[in-house]
C-alpha cells in the first residue's frame, strides 16, 4: 500500500438538479477524490480554503483518514464557490455562478513528507499550478495522473500541453477529450491525446462509463445502472479517486490491475450520484463496495 | 440451427455523411438483418418493392442464401425510398426525405413454410402488421423479437402495446425506449418495458453500444471501437440480425448464449458502419467475425 497526493480545490457548491437543491455544501475536485481514495489508502490533500469553511468539513475528510495538514486557510480569504444546475440530462451542468475566491490565489505548497508521494493527482487546477507541484516532487511519483477540463484547454492550451508531457495518466470527459485532440472521432482522440504524452488515457463518459486506452489497447466498461441519479456532481473526480485510490493501494500498473481500477473508480462514482454532496459517500461502507464491484462483473461479464 | 424470418422494409436510401454521399442505394430494415443474420443461420425475408427495384439486389441477398421468395414485387408501385443526413456527431440521423411507396400498401402474406419458422423478427413496420404477422404463424415460434422506432410510439401506441404482450424480446434506440416508457431514467425505462410483455428488452445505444435487461439482471456492452465510422445507417438492423442470426444458429436462448449473441450483433454493426450500405458486409469475410468477436472479448475483459 502506497500514499496518495491529492492537489486539487475545496469548494462550497449550490447545485439544482430536477430531484432537488442543495445550498454551500461540501464539494471541490480534491474532496471527492481524497474521500473515495480513502476507502483504499492513505491519502494527503492539497487545497486552499477561506476563512468561512465550516471546521466540520476538515474533520469529516479527517475522520476517514486522509492527511488535511496541507488544507491551507486564507485568513483574509473565502472558499471557492461554484453554482450549477442539471437537467433530466444529468450528463452535463450549466455552470450558474463560479466566485474563485481563494482560488483565484492558490499555490501549492507541498511539505517534506508531501514531495516523496509515490502517486500524485494533479486534479483539475491551472495547468501551470500542476506543473509547478510537479516540479516540486523530490522524487518522480510511481504514477502521476492528471484532469482538466474546457476552460484550460481553450485558454491555456499551451501549458497544459507542458504538464500532459510529464504525467503517466490523464483522466478527462468526453466531449473535453475531442476539444483537446481537436478530433470528432472518441478513439483517434483518445490516440491523439496518448500523442501528447501520457501513455494511459482515461475518457469519462458520464452515464456511459468510462473507456481507457493503454499501450496494450483499448477498455471499455459502462456505468453501474442505477434506477435514481441525484446529483451527478463530483462523479469524475470521484472516479478518479477510486481508480487512483486502488491503484495505490495495490502498488501495482499491470494491465489487469488497471483494469480493476478503472472498475472500481466506476463503483465509486456511483454511490457519489445517488445523493448530493458526499452524503451517499458518507453513508458508505466497505462491504457495499466490495458488492457492487461483483455486481458490476457480472454486469459486464461475456462468458468464454 | 434453426431457421429465422424477418419482415421488414426494403428501401433505396439517399444518405449523406461528413464523409460522402450515396443516391439511391440498397438500405431497408429487412434487408440489413437478413444480410447479416446469413452469416449465422438460414434467413427468409419478407418485404415488398416496386418494379423499380434493380434485380441485382435480390441476388445479393441470394448470393448469401437469404431466401427471397417472400419478397413481393407490385408491378406498379415505387420501391420505399429514404433520404437522410447525419452531422459529425453520428449518432442521429436526420430524415430529410420518406417516399413510403409501396410499405404504404404493404400486407405481409406468409407462405406454408413461412409460417413455421421458429425465429421471428418483426423489423420496424406498423405495429398492426407485426401483429397480424405473429397471428399468421401456424406454430408460436421459440423466440419472436421486435423493433420498433418514435413513428409508432407516438402514432399508433395502442396497437404497438398490443404486439409488445405478444414477443419476447424487444430491441429500441435509447431516446425511443425513455419516449415508449415515458421516463428519463433508462433503467427504469427498460424495467417498464419489460413489464408491457417482452422479457427481454435490448436498448441500442449507437456509439455507446447495447444494454440488455433480462430476468437475471442487465447487461450491458460498448459499441466496439473504431477510427471511422462512415455511415451509421442500417446499424441497429444489422445488430439485431447478428443477435437473432446467433440465438438462431445456437437454438438456445440460455443466459450465456443471449449475451453472446449481443456481442455478435454489437460486431455485425461494427462492421456496417465502415462504408455506405451494405458495402462493407458484401466484403465480410466469416474469419473477420471471429477475429473481432475475440477483440471484442478482450475490450470488455474484466480480470477475476
Amino acid at each position: 500500500m502506497s500514499d496518495l497526493l491529492v492537489v486539487g480545490s475545496v469548494a462550497l457548491d449550490t447545485v439544482k438538479t430536477p430531484f432537488g437543491k442543495v445550498k454551500e455544501v461540501l464539494g471541490g475536485s480534491a474532496t471527492y477524490f481524497s474521500y473515495a481514495a480513502s476507502f483504499y489508502t492513505r491519502v494527503r490533500l492539497v487545497a486552499a480554503v477561506g476563512a468561512d469553511f465550516p471546521p466540520e468539513h476538515a474533520r469529516f475528510l479527517q475522520d476517514r483518514g486522509v492527511d488535511v495538514s496541507g488544507l491551507m486557510t486564507s485568513p483574509e480569504g473565502k472558499t471557492f464557490r461554484w453554482t450549477g444546475e442539471y437537467g433530466y440530462d444529468l450528463n452535463e451542468a450549466k455552470t450558474l455562478d463560479t466566485q474563485l475566491n481563494v482560488l483565484a490565489e492558490f499555490r501549492p505548497r507541498l511539505g517534506d513528507d508531501a514531495r516523496r508521494t509515490p502517486y500524485l493527482f494533479l486534479a483539475n487546477i491551472d495547468p501551470d499550478l500542476q506543473l509547478d507541484v510537479v516540479r516540486q516532487m523530490a522524487t518522480r511519483p510511481r504514477l502521476i495522473a492528471l484532469d482538466t477540463m474546457n476552460f484550460w484547454i481553450q485558454g491555456k492550451r499551451e501549458a497544459l500541453q507542458r504538464v500532459l508531457r510529464e504525467v503517466d495518466v490523464v483522466t478527462i470527459n468526453e466531449g473535453e477529450a475531442r476539444q483537446l485532440a481537436g478530433e470528432p472521432n472518441l478513439i483517434k482522440a483518445a490516440r491523439a491525446i496518448a500523442g501528447m504524452g501520457p501513455r494511459t488515457v482515461v475518457v469519462k463518459r458520464g452515464e456511459y462509463g468510462a473507456l481507457m486506452l493503454t499501450e496494450s489497447g483499448f477498455f471499455v466498461v459502462p456505468a453501474y445502472p442505477l434506477e435514481s441519479v441525484f446529483d451527478p456532481t463530483g462523479a469524475g473526480d470521484t472516479f478518479a479517486g477510486g481508480f487512483m485510490g486502488y491503484l495505490a493501494a495495490q502498488d501495482s500498473l499491470d494491465g489487469s490491475t488497471v483494469r480493476r481500477a478503472v472498475v472500481y473508480g466506476s463503483v465509486m462514482a456511483s454511490f457519489t450520484v445517488e445523493d448530493f454532496s458526499l452524503q451517499r459517500l458518507a453513508r458508505l461502507k466497505p462491504p457495499e463496495i466490495t458488492e457492487r464491484y461483483a455486481a458490476f462483473h457480472d454486469l459486464i461479464r461475456l462468458p468464454g
